[in-house]
């Protein structure tokens, strides 16, 4: 599967707000996950541990609003744009807009990266 | 310098419109530039023919309006999302987003990529 191929199917997915579908369809095994900042859970390894993380985000935090854009695609790279309303356990309401970048090897998404 | 204080003030240039100061303060001088899509110059070595580059760009659009948004960083690269408004000489106007991203070694910007 070209790169240009995966990338729009993963974001059409996300843009449908099917998460978990694009992540058991395209994610590797060996998934790496990358925090722009430091802290508990700012690299996950592995599938398991990326999806354990997913899942304490849900549950952690309340979504108002999703929306996303994308793909932009170079190279074995595509990049997600995702702006979320959302309010953090005990926090407040924040509206805030990301970057998350995809690496892709062998079909797979091997890496995901989130730029802030 | 601080990745992310590099990305503010190079993001804040560019805001700006001020590519030529961005370029001159932050690039170096084996900058490497890849494009997303293959033909001539989809790659560049070096800031001379990223220069040069550049400036048949500018020679061969015209620009109706710019706007740019970010840095969004992670680790030892940023993004700047930037959408354009513009002519191709003997083409049609058109408008386009891109996301450009900024690979930093050494407080200097080694790399350009560019993903639509």
């Amino acid at each position: 599967m070209d790169v240009r191929e995966l990338a729009a199917d993963y974001a059409a997915l996300v843009a449908a707000g099917k998460m978990d579908e694009a992540a058991m369809k395209h994610w590797s095994d060996d998934l790496v996950t990358i925090e722009a900042m430091p802290g508990e859970m700012s690299q996950t390894r592995g599938k398991d541990e990326a999806l354990a993380k997913a899942r304490w985000w849900y549950e952690n935090h309340e979504i108002h609003g999703f929306r996303s854009e994308g793909p932009f695609v170079n190279g074995d790279t595509f990049l997600i744009i995702m702006d979320i309303d959302v309010t953090p356990k005990g926090g407040k309401r924040i509206s805030m807009r990301e970057v998350v970048g995809y690496r892709v090897a062998n079909d797979k998404v091997v890496e995901e990266r989130y730029f802030y």
